[in-house]
């Protein structure tokens, strides 16, 4: 990963984690200290690309840091509820066991819930209009929800028992639902926060979307043969259609690689500013893990 | 149940049926079912709550029915989780089976999820000024997370594991989060959508709150006693302090008696306009169920 990235990368952790140290009282009991462990320590990649789309828009950090924080509340609650036994019955994330192992699920079940709650609570703070705020928090609410990364989850639940593998559309439909939502509104927020075009973001954030989860099929499969011991992909084992599936190993990859190239263009007309977004963009459908 | 109250309930349940069935796509899947299968055909308290409080102020229905809407779906949202095994393991629901026996735990989870959601996405409907929706926004995320709803489940569930049983003052403070809060956000949605002050109204949703919840503890000792064959009040066979166990069941009315009049007078200033609300007030200490 490029030095610059690196840095924007664990600046967006950052603002990210004093936001939610100043927002979740420190002794507040089971369910406050395990909103922490869940929502703190992450890649930060969507902060990140908010607080850079704010960046390239002039917007100031602390007016663009609430925004910033409130997608990684959403994202880390969809991982809490994600790993839950009633979803994918997950016992490590990022190398530490999931909050319903290290609490249980009643409190699992909580802390998803009151983190998507400080999500919308958050587009309150910072110094930006209302009309704004309000447009971060009901497109947050539309991205997250039905219509975004819960529908896209639930076809993907309905996926697993259907009688047929899903087609290729149907799979980028899925896609653009489960993952592609919140990339993609955290690459537009910037814009919207400085009340500016959002055209060239939003192309940004959908190709780089796919580009993610194209990166995520290819790393399931590769990942696995390089790591020897471990058995075939677990998607390919569970007869799961897959960018690779659908596509072969060097088609998924060459796909990635145009969508990533698509998404620094989208952004040409931002120049040299946009130079990060586009490091990011390159490190998606390179990173290893 | 006075006649005026009668129909200002059912025309609150109409009016958040018809923003949710706009909402949400008939023939949407699992979930998107599921989600019209616990959100509608409640009582709609709160809806009715922030309806009246609106119409009190001179807001048009239009503009003061997505937030009653909103507020119906946070509350059915917490209904859903807390049925699920990991919680209260309930089978049933306003004598329909919970969503997690008619569909499955995992759409239950994620039916909770998008409800939420969709909150806060309601929220952006309507006519009003920008600042205002967003203030309820915020507001109804605080009412509903750490600080709020989900807060006080946290806390009752921690007092069932607890060595000593609550004191009254502890009782106050975890029904004031998890039952009070959405009812006080209701009752003050009215106020915050005509920008006017909420002192008044804020005072009687706080009373109309504890006075719910005391009523609630003294129907799951007197429900069970007229009903024979039941055994005695669950929360009693808990050993769970409740307002009974602390005030005696005499006591126990008697304080809600005095809240509800104190939740009438103090929305005197509204003077006969306020008179469903006053109705609202009495019916929630005498209701058999």
């Amino acid at each position: 990963m490029q030095a610059e990235l690196k840095a924007a990368l664990r600046s967006a952790s950052g603002e990210v984690d004093a936001i939610l140290r100043s927002a979740v009282p420190a002794d507040g009991g089971p369910v406050a200290n395990a909103m922490l462990y869940a929502a703190m320590g992450g890649k930060a990649l969507r902060a990140f690309l908010a607080l850079e789309g704010a960046r390239i828009h002039g917007v100031a950090v602390e007016d663009a840091a609430p925004g910033a924080a409130a997608v990684e509340c959403i994202h880390a609650y969809s991982l809490v509820h994600d790993d839950m036994p009633c979803m994918d019955d997950d016992d490590l994330r990022r190398g530490k066991p999931t909050v319903h192992k290290a609490w249980d699920e009643g409190t699992a079940l909580l802390v998803g819930d009151a983190l998507q709650a400080m999500a919308f609570d958050l587009l309150g703070q910072g110094g930006l209009p209302d009309g704004r705020k309000l447009a971060l928090s009901t497109s947050l609410a539309r991205a997250a929800g039905l219509f975004g990364m819960v529908g896209g989850q639930a076809k993907d639940i309905a996926a697993e028992s259907a009688e047929e593998p899903l087609t290729l559309e149907q799979i980028i439909d899925l896609q653009r639902g489960k993952t592609g939502a919140l990339i993609e509104w955290s690459a537009r927020a910037g814009a919207v926060m400085a009340g500016a075009d959002q055209t060239a973001l939003a192309r940004y954030g959908e190709c780089l979307g796919l580009a993610f989860q194209i990166a995520d099929d290819v790393l399931d499969v590769e990942g696995d043969a390089e790591a020897m011991g471990k058995a075939v992909g677990k998607d390919a084992g569970r007869g799961k259609a897959t960018f690779v599936s659908l596509l072969g190993l060097d088609g998924a990859k060459s796909r990635a690689v145009s969508l990533v190239t698509e998404a620094c263009d989208s952004i040409s007309v931002y120049g040299d500013s946009a130079e990060t977004l586009r490091q990011a963009a390159q490190f998606v459908i390179s990173r290893r893990n």
